[in-house]
């Protein structure tokens, strides 16, 4: 690869030009990494819902033309000056949020959302100098979450990006970058479920279900899957979830269900919906005295949790999490070590396969809810 | 004492015969304790907020005549069948909440809400056979929470008397029957502020103070005292209270200030008012990425507590806490162990003493805001 250090590189992205128009492979140009920045190959990435969310740009600032694009395995190309951690040829995710090591956020043990590299929706461009790395004929293309992994190279701050073992395979450690790794480790890391409790999980997307294999990691003995689409249920059982309640199957709150399934209520619970009266329910249906729920959805700008103060005075813990509560660069790789030890299973997550050349399959896919994550091919 | 086993005792205590009027000191006849329960000889006695509130019957069921008091310390005087752990000479405290040692919550290590014995404000009787144990002239007088100290001898369940150190002045290591314990574990059982941080306590009445006294114990840095009421602001030096805050000072709203004296937000905040928009400022300024907020202060019934969603998601952590987390039987003994050690300073929280005959003196006190603790003197 060295040929291409310190030069531009022409490679082909998937470029949308407009809201929720297909993608359109081009042949863009990938300026070299700045100071703490990364050039990566990418060889596989998947897509996610905040993607599609952005792509669609309903209600945010349209931001166009754009490299979407964040769950993603790679391998370094070239680095910029003052990188010293890693070099050409490193296997890498890249990560949307970012981990500086210098902030009070990264230097305390309790928090990942570093004040230099925390996720920004609304940045098109590099941080050190406000410009894109990409263009097509001199015209710039904005980034994505600073990762923009719908392209063969991108470019990523050094921060953003976490060294993994070079025998993990990308094609499936690949959806460890977002997702996957949000719910587990909301589960995990946050939840913390002592072996045979009882926990519930609202919403069985891929992020509620990977909270869903976290507590089975965990050995909870009774892992109650909530869901208002039917549809989620069948898949849900591969992923530990021991028994299912639609909402709308019942004529009281769902959370007074789950107390009269458990005896008071659940040990944990970990809500992956971005639905305000999920994360009401979900704090409400823990049980009194021990009882902790995490909140992991993302809600609308204008909603409100809203709860009586009694149900905390009795004891119960309400918690939210970013990203699982791991640093990227620190704990990252002990995920995918995860993998490697076959603790945690990945590939029930990956449901379809594509080549970069179809991705637009990819978006109908997960708009029809067809698919849990599905597997982009670069090379293909 | 062995005297008077298994006798009726005639004895003195302070009866409310109707709600907000002046209670009239008595003769009472207090039966011998039945199986599980002791009866002990008063000495000391304090008054709570939770007695006048009670006495005032401002929105609850009125149930009179009764026996009033809560925070005490004595001596047992002999105990019903089944009780082994204790025998008359022990020195004891009642408590309002109890420990039956049997049930989920007493077995579990982080709950202290006991299924059997958890604190009832509507129960006028004894749990066993719904009756009351005082009487005058055969008609009966309803207890108060289990305990009604008001009264030189007084039956409690054995799952509710704490058996302490008999070196303890029970003079002073009365008023850790409820509101001083419930303040100092709400802070260093719950929210556990490291050595070195900065916390915040809203509220900076006995149950506050207390608050501060763990945050000065634990090595807190700054503690922010937060209060309507300026007159609180000198007293509470003596507390550990480094700086003060009156959100009527301010045309913003108080978490904002907090955040501004302090990069950002603390990182513990108490509350300890009752007041449901103290429970939200004392949410929402705590940092994010790591903050807890604990809530103390019993809301209003219809008190609703509001945020945003994304103040969770931004990993704060809120949870509530019933008497500092403490077990009764279990944990009680360690606090009066700590103030035996000079850890903890109990004196500075005691601003009066009264003599029995004059135990409405204590209500005036504290209905004037004029005392933290009275100190009630039961053989004076
Ligand atoms: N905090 C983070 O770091 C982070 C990272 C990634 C995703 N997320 C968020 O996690 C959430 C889930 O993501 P996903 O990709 O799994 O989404 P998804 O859309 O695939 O799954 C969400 C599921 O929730 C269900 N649902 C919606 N409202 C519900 C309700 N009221 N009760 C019960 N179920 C309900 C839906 O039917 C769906 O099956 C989203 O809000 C996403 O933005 C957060
Ligand atoms: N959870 C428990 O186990 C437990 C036990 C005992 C007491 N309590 C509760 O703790 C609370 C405090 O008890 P206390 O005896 O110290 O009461 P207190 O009345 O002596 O003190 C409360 C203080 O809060 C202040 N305050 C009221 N609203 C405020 C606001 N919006 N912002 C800032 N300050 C405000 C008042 O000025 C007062 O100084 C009460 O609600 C009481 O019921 C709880
Ligand atoms: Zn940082
Ligand atoms: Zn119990």
């Amino acid at each position: 690869m060295s040929g291409t250090v310190g030069q531009v590189i022409h490679c082909r992205a998937a470029v949308a030009w407009e809201a929720g128009k297909p993608l359109v492979i081009e042949q863009v140009e990938v300026a070299p990494p700045q100071a703490m920045e990364v050039r990566m190959k990418i060889l596989y990435t998947s897509l996610c819902h905040t993607d599609v969310y952005f792509w669609e740009a309903k209600g945010q600032n349209p931001l166009f033309p754009r490299i979407y694009g964040h769950e993603a395995g790679g391998i370094v190309e070239s680095v910029g000056e003052g990188v010293t951690d890693l070099k050409p040829g490193d296997h890498v995710l890249p990560i949307f949020t970012g981990e500086c090591k210098e902030c009070a956020h990264c230097k305390s043990e309790e928090s990942n959302m570093c004040d230099l590299l925390r996720i920004n929706t609304d940045r098109g461009v590099m941080l050190s100098d406000g410009k894109s790395r990409f263009s097509i004929k001199g015209q710039p293309i904005y980034h994505f979450l600073g990762t923009s992994t719908f392209s063969e190279y991108t470019v990523v701050h050094v921060g953003c990006i976490a060294k993994i073992n070079p025998l993990a395979p990308l094609d499936k450690v690949c959806v460890l970058s977002c997702g996957i790794s949000t719910g587990l480790g909301a589960m995990v890391n946050v939840a913390k479920p002592p072996k045979g409790s009882t926990v519930a999980v609202f919403g069985l997307g891929a992020v509620g279900l990977a909270a869903a294999e976290g507590a089975r990691i965990a050995g909870a003995s009774r892992i109650i899957g909530v869901d208002l689409n039917p549809n989620r249920f069948q898949g849900a059982k591969k992923f530990g979830v021991t028994e299912f309640v639609n909402p709308k199957d019942h004529n009281k709150p769902v959370q007074e269900v789950i107390a009269e399934m458990t005896n008071g209520g659940v040990d944990r619970s970990v809500e992956c919906t971005g639905n305000v009266e999920a994360m009401i329910s979900a704090f409400e249906c823990v049980h009194d005295g021990w009882g902790v729920a995490v909140l992991v959805g993302v809600p609308h700008k204008d909603a409100v949790f809203k709860t009586h103060p009694i149900n905390l005075l009795n004891e119960r813990t309400l918690k939210g999490t970013f990203f699982g509560n791991y640093k990227p660069r620190s704990d990252i790789p002990s995920v995918v070590e995860k993998y490697m030890s076959k603790e945690l299973e990945v590939e029930k997550f990956i449901t379809h396969q594509v080549p970069f050349s179809e991705i637009n399959k990819a978006f109908d896919y997960m708009l029809k809810g067809e698919s849990l994550r599905c597997i982009i091919h670069m090379e293909e």
